[in-house]
């Protein structure tokens, strides 16, 4: 597929920031093609005059988002997007994030490449969490990379019930519970322990933070099971949920917490050359060959 | 499915084992269906008088095969039987297992069920391992947990490159690595910090042990894929391949070692009220119900 | 040395806690021993009539104190009483705690033995806390098991420099940062992947959480050193300080923390069987000898 | 203390090596030192003329011992010097060791510094190992690193008791257990999971090797207690005793095994500016200053 529309997104502002999009939205004109720029995108780069629309206008009328940034700003772009069913790229500020893969200085010759019809295409699913009283559903949100259900204070362990497609899997008392998707292996929960897990795989990891018992593990589950958490009836401290540590939801008394998959996955685009390992030893810092 | 030819495997001689096979037998014939045993089976057992007969006898007369014993019993027989396509029950010693999750106590019992065609069966995949030199495949062996390669002396850490589907990933300094099915998640991959893997999952686990830098993780693989392992050049201490802690493979300077699913998977047959997560609590120690 | 008077102390109040106080003031009078009943404990036992006092009357007067409650409990005292350099017993109020170490079925017995100067007494250091602005020192206190300092929130890392004794360590990306005593390493500590350390030992042990860098470790060191953490200039979310899971000090921008040895150690009273290694093998489950 | 007759011992052969010893003595007798090459050293570096001598004539003549190697051949020379009392300075071939800090670039520089009395000494402690059946030693060896107690296979577990100081601590099924000084706290004890531990503590740390059960972890103890591991009755495979991954001592069915301190420490010379962080941060890639 080739694309024509392209819609520009970035999060922040900075020199570096403005002068990408610039050079970004020259090329893209310079082929031809149509360029519209996020509404609050545009509101952030001043300096860059370009047709902009809102987040309706870009699923309307764009079939390539590409977002400007890092990581970070990646998995915002990335909740609001998803339902729009559109192949998103990522376009880094200077250091490589496992999302935004291609690096400001190879940019046009990556896109000319893209742009024509070559390129590699992979669904990355998401998570949604909410919570729910009864059976009224109460608060709901988002992730790409993990849901973080975690005391608000650490003076406070939690004490929770696992259940995975309503069949108990186990109680815990811990600081709290990461759920990743395999995007989400590589950031969060991989400083509290979980295991790297390839992007491809339908499945979703489990981890327990600062469990007080020593013989909790992550677990691999398949993506496609909800997993319920059920709080103590009693606690005291009332736990907090993180999507991608971006989006705060509050729980309340009462609540039941569910965790499953999106119905929507992103469409998540690289260069032909893209090589997850190579990204993983990248950003790992992991050994090289040994005969190179 | 209902069985009618059963077959008797156990790879261990105690009066425990004894008395189990002895009340088994018993109950089978009260139940007028065909009992075969194993030919080594019968040599342990010299005082249980039953038809006995080889492995290739069992896989044409048998339509179920039992094995009495602990995991490790399991694990032999599952090699042996893997390319057979017949259905498994393990009943237990005494303590129970991951894999020999029937009690002697229930033994009766749960088999009526299983008997009359009410029961769970599950895929286990397991794991192939060969050496290679050049064009020739010189060694090679199943696992149904996993296959560990390790430096024959804790003295000589072993180097070596990782790839996956021909696709480099890594290079390493360690002990050596483990490739563990989710069936073996459970043991001596999960002594080794793996994460635990729900067994239904098609994923392969690869951990490293004890590897000299801080940065290396197990990852989570598709069990499509092929490992292979290139030891550095001019290695020391040659590694030793041993699949399921039970059988030894021995490695030639120069060779190559491939580890990828097998084609025929395990068919493990579960009472019906088989519970994934209660073994897990139960085998460790996880937290049961807070409102029981 | 052989005690006459005794300080009773309690944080808690349920009905056991009612009956063990009581069993015990009675143990206690029978043998013609002095009891004074600290002042908030006698208002939390409002059936108990027996002489009270504040805690400074307590120091004055009193020759050992004992604390019934759970670890919980204990801590709480512990920092109440340790500058008064008094002999502490904890009694259990039903499982065995690694500081409350009597239960209350062997109470009697074993304050016989302690109280006719037949026990064990362990010094136990403690940590203290402060925050400093310039050379103003703001905020103070201290704990017996842990001083963590944490985001306020788990969608902010933090980021911050470790020196000790004014020599540079390490910058650091984490969720924070715990510092513990021997005696707090079987508490949180533990949870969060640090060593267990013997009770005897002078040193502190500091263990990073969730960091962002794969090659973060624990790190043992001389409890006379003190550590300094020195926040990132531009720091998003403030951390927050927690002591014993109990205290919480606020942290300010511009504010450097200091995390030092307290002066004074708390002198913790065992009975003559005391044995550390039992009590780990009880609390953590750990195996029992091969052949009893 | 200045330093006037100058041991010099490596344990390898390379150009390299070769090129920094004839540096090293010709700087040496421009300071107009005495050098003596230990005889091992001499044969091996056979372009090298100097007086050499065995390492009891060393022992009598000199002050000071230069290793040139990397951490490997200091552990080797380490414990065959332990007992002479002598300083000792490692010289390093290329990349920066713990033990061996000093870089042949600045190895003149660095020596002018210590050769006119300013460095710094550190003691090192060492273990020591021997078995025991009944009341014979049977045999013996020292360590300045590790100690490793591990199955001579993979595929057998092995199943002992921990005494400290005669206490029955626990026992455990593993695949051994590693005893590190603080100066091995940064070698093979690190890979498997043990912490950093300051080399100026007199503790030791025992670190179970792939636990079969999840709660065990490592432990820090007092250096001046001793280890006793008895072994399963019945153990399959025999363990075996590694020292530094250097030195293999065979176990005999019946024997006890006992690691405790050995009573001489190296002494270990650095220059006036060693840092042991800094060593830390440039070995284990640690964060570097905020602002530099």
């Amino acid at each position: 597929m080739k694309f024509h529309h392209i819609g520009l997104i970035t999060k922040l502002h900075s020199p570096l920031i403005e002068h990408t999009v610039k050079k970004l939205a020259e090329f893209l004109k310079e082929k031809k093609l149509d360029v519209l720029i996020e509404a609050n995108t545009a509101k952030l780069l001043k300096n860059i005059q370009l047709p902009s629309g809102d987040y309706q206008t870009l699923k309307k009328h764009c079939d390539l988002l590409i977002v400007i940034g890092g990581d970070g700003s990646f998995l915002h772009v990335a909740r609001d997007i998803v339902s729009f069913n559109l192949p998103v790229i990522g376009i880094n500020r200077g250091t490589l994030g496992f999302l935004t893969d291609i690096h400001p200085t190879e940019m046009t010759e990556k896109l000319e490449e893209i742009l024509s019809g070559h390129y590699v295409e992979e669904k990355r699913f998401m998570l949604e969490v909410f919570t729910r009283q009864g059976r009224k559903i109460k608060r709901k949100a988002c992730a790409l990379n993990e849901v973080v259900v975690t005391t608000s204070s650490v003076a406070q362990m939690i004490e929770f019930e696992i259940y995975i497609n309503q069949t108990f899997m186990c109680s815990q008392r811990s600081d709290g519970l990461i759920t990743t998707t395999p995007t989400g292996s590589t950031a969060y929960a991989l400083s509290a322990g979980g295991p790297i897990v390839h992007p491809a795989l339908d499945v979703i990891t489990l981890i327990p933070m600062f469990p007080h018992t020593l013989n909790s593990r992550p677990i691999v589950l398949d993506s496609n099971q909800i997993v319920k958490i059920v709080l103590q009836d009693k606690i005291r401290a009332l736990p907090h949920i993180y999507c991608d540590s971006q989006v705060n939801i509050k729980v309340d008394r009462g609540d039941t917490i569910y965790i499953h998959k999106l119905d929507q996955s992103l469409r998540l685009i690289h260069p032909m050359d893209y090589d997850y390992y190579k990204a993983l030893r990248s950003k790992l810092d992991w050994g090289k060959k040994l005969v190179p």
